[in-house]
């Protein structure tokens, strides 16, 4: 027997649908390329979604049809989001710091019909292989005069003055429809599509805006630092559209000083972003001796935050609030949120629980396996892969073979322990982890014991060749600006707080690390460089 | 093209579920019926209800089936809310406040074949007529003596006792499936029942846990004192399981001096209820002079909160959150929550703002219209029938073919404004309705009784003031010519077909009564007489 309940799908276009009627005259402001704040609410973007969704359809965009986007977290960015998917069509959003040739190959592979694209991206335009030669472009920017020579060229405003304002309604889609599709970026090889749908799109909302995840109300200001082509930069531009909370977008100045000054001026209480990112506005803040007198919590993700820049904001009364996922689920799965047994947590026993990756939210799963696929106990002890299902978890990748799953779950490629208390705490990728005399030593543990030393701005462990051990840790140190690390004490430090077997065979000091185009740290660069230093020079270890 | 993510129902079980595996040892407390308290937790309520589930399925009931509850607000009724809906039949709560004919009614038109019935109620069992000679009880306590003349009577902990414990897996629903069951008891004639699906009320959960509604989280004691079987009291059982809350349940016993000592001895956060509840507990702690220093939240609905109360509990440090709902609506539909522009409202500007009824969350949506069904401007000025609609708004009637919509809306029988900034204002409820202690008198059913009553020409019942109740039934009986009717056995006639409560708390004898043009009573020009007849002289009521 069915219920009697009113039948709607889950559609992307009626969070902004709602945001528009409910919540119009609440602001969006986004940083344009030239530094000036444009200021919008959403009823205005919801129009100008509706325009542009209304140009797209013109132009020959069908339901299905990819578009994608090169694009920062600007408002157009959004209205784009809002009107690919409002069509049924699928926003492909793309990573312009990837490689040229990832990029090409992305693009390819999607055979996306058109790209909403930066002005400044048009120069890498020129330079990407393409296969689609009727590819159009839509440049989103105030100046219409900039031209690909090799693609239909569009302007972004040109194109919404074409229609004719008015009425218009969002077609009725099936939740099931693909909304949007980004690429991983991770790993090496042929980058894979993960094909979000609208129905997860609008159930990873709520999850993202419950109490226990972002904790978004309409009353809220949310700046999210996480890029709108990173895994939908966390779902913040739907959830914020769901409670009618204002946004801020940053546009592509991501530095610390930019940063503060939009925390302040726009009164900021949520941002989210990498470890990186907070890194640099703490370096900006202790330099200039600012406060961020709005600023309540603050989401981390995409690495393992390091506990010093847990405690520069938990000290100023920010509730910082690590959490876990990955593209391929869409991506909030853990984060970490007191549990009853623990609402009455001393500041100082917060501190170090806050170096966990999280807890499930409601409509995800998750477990840990030994390499047999069979459960690991949840002891906080026991080291296994990761594996997580729900409602917004992958189960295939876009027009590829190759099975995310095994056994119904997604196999996630992060070791990991779970506590008793359900807490996860990632302690490498599977790629990462050290094998040193048959032993796993954990590659992130190490770097986040000596991120807390002294003076070290940010810290990195690959695993190096060794004749002997097989594998053994190699540790860089960057050290903050003016600093001179003492290696002999550092090693003391660590040794402090792990077996002594785990202690780095050296300690390299550099002054800048690799990151991926995502913000991680790229490990696989620096072991390509670096990976048999051991063996070169086995004398002065 | 479809999505690629992970595809699962959104169902019952997966509430607990959750709750049970990430949240095991958070606590459920619940007032037994001989004042003790029952301490639980969410494994453990898991446990018990998978025991009910599988006691249900070897009793014979199948999914679709109506399993009924008469009971107060206990860990055995949230068990038995998961083990009916969770096995696929339909958890049909029963109001034992309802008069007998209505109980019998709605137990015949419903076709329950098992009533779930605390131990209090069961004489009232042997005075129903019910069409159903093979129906079953199941008695909600430890006490295995209490038996029935008429049915088969079970025992609630002898059910489970009697099955093996061990693992056992929910069965895979549809997530449109029927789960719960609720008649209306507002109107006149049938009551009419609304029939919740798994989908509905997930999505409902959902939105009553979100920041602007509740705000519930797992640091959070929740304490409904609003029933169970009064539209699932506001989702709290569902919603709390969600995001692993704590559950407080405070049994048959709602007066003041028993909610404050739950409130203070469960460090309660929020609590949600009627007006005439929290008016009851305001009395004792103003008696006692004690405060409630764990309280944060207090969700106030089912009739209009009046500001003394409001300011009571805001003025202490408790945010009181009235919204607005019906049994057709899940029930939450708004809430009155600060939008973005209201973030600095003063404490005496939020104090009289809070007195309207909400606006709409997300999900849902509303609109008022003039009698031919167009809409009005939302002005704050223009009053109109509200209508609504939303995944958690039911469309049709169980076996009934009254059609509860108009053009895809939800006709609500209540009139409201809707204010520019989007906020809702009951301004008159259903015409003939009387609200006492938030449950619901028919004015119509009162005068219909009343006119059979030997002498009497005419009656009318309106809604009056009433500074506890905060709406009493107030009678006027227009004697037949030349007829001198006694008042005491015209009460004692209406008190053989009614509820003792619905027996109006004064009579008063007119020669005629006011009509309109066409012929109608005209109760507003009634009401504005004589409205506040019970305030003015309450003393010989």
């Amino acid at each position: 027997m069915f219920g009697l309940m009113m039948h709607s799908p889950l559609l992307i276009s009626s969070l902004i649908e709602h945001a528009a009627k409910h919540h119009a005259d609440t602001p969006i402001v986004s940083k344009e390329a030239d530094g000036t704040m444009y200021r919008s609410n959403w009823r205005e973007v919801h129009e100008r979604s509706q325009l542009l969704a209304r140009a797209l359809i013109k132009h020959g965009i069908q339901p299905g049809d990819r578009v994608a986007t090169l694009a920062w977290n600007t408002h157009r960015h959004v209205e784009a989001y809002y009107a690919i998917s409002g069509i049924g069509a699928i926003c492909h959003t793309i990573n312009p710091r990837l490689f040229k040739e990832q990029i090409s190959l992305i693009i390819n592979h999607a055979e996306d019909k058109l790209i909403f694209i930066e002005k400044q991206f048009m120069p890498l335009m020129e330079e990407l292989k393409l296969n689609n030669e009727a590819l159009s472009l839509v440049v989103m920017d105030q100046d219409s005069s900039v031209l690909s020579s090799r693609y239909n060229t569009l302007n972004y405003e040109q194109l919404l003055k074409a229609v004719e304002p008015g009425a218009w309604s969002w077609p009725q889609l099936k939740e099931n429809d693909a909304s949007s599709l980004c690429y991983t970026s991770g790993t090496t090889g042929m980058p894979k599509g993960v094909l979000y749908s609208h129905r997860s799109t609008v159930l990873h909302a709520f999850a993202v805006a419950l109490p226990d995840s972002l904790g978004l109300s309409a009353r809220d200001s949310v700046l999210p630092v996480v890029p709108l082509f990173h895994a939908n930069a966390w779902g913040i531009p739907y959830a914020a559209a769901m409670v009618g909370a204002k946004l801020v977008l940053p546009g592509h100045e991501l530095g610390g000083a930019h940063l503060a000054t939009l925390l302040k001026q726009e009164e900021v209480t949520v941002t989210a972003g990498v470890p990186t990112v907070w890194q640099g506005l703490i370096n900006h803040l202790q330099h200039t001796q600012e406060s961020l007198s709005h600023l309540e919590r603050l989401g981390v993700g995409g690495a393992q935050c390091p506990l010093p820049i847990i405690q520069f904001f938990e000290q100023r009364g920010v509730r910082v609030m690590p959490g876990w996922g990955m593209t391929e689920t869409s991506p909030v799965v853990t984060l970490m949120q007191p549990k009853y047994s623990q609402h009455q947590m001393s500041d100082e026993e917060r501190l170090q629980w806050l170096t966990k990756s999280g807890r499930i939210l409601y409509g995800a799963d998750m477990k840990i396996v030994d390499e047999g696929g069979q459960e690991l106990p949840q002891d906080g002890k026991a080291v296994g892969e990761l594996y997580v299902r729900g409602h917004w978890v992958c189960q295939a990748y876009y027009q590829n073979d190759q099975s995310p799953l095994k056994a119904g779950w997604l196999a996630t490629g992060d070791m990991a322990t779970i506590d008793q208390a359900g807490f996860m705490q990632i302690t490498d990728r599977a790629k990462d982890m050290i094998k040193s005399g048959g032993e796993w030593i954990s590659s992130l543990t190490l770097e986040q014991i000596a991120s807390t030393f002294n003076g070290v701005a940010e810290a990195a462990v690959i695993a190096a060749q060794h004749e002997y051990w097989g594998e053994r840790p190699l540790l860089f140190i960057v050290p903050q600006a003016g600093v001179d690390i003492d290696t002999e004490q550092l090693l003391n430090h660590l040794q402090q707080h792990v077996a002594k077997w785990w202690v780095p065979d050296r300690v390299l000091m550099v002054k800048e690390l690799p990151h991926t185009a995502t913000g991680k740290l790229n490990k696989l660069s620096l072991r390509k460089t670096w990976g048999d230093e051991l063996k070169k020079n086995p004398l002065n270890s």
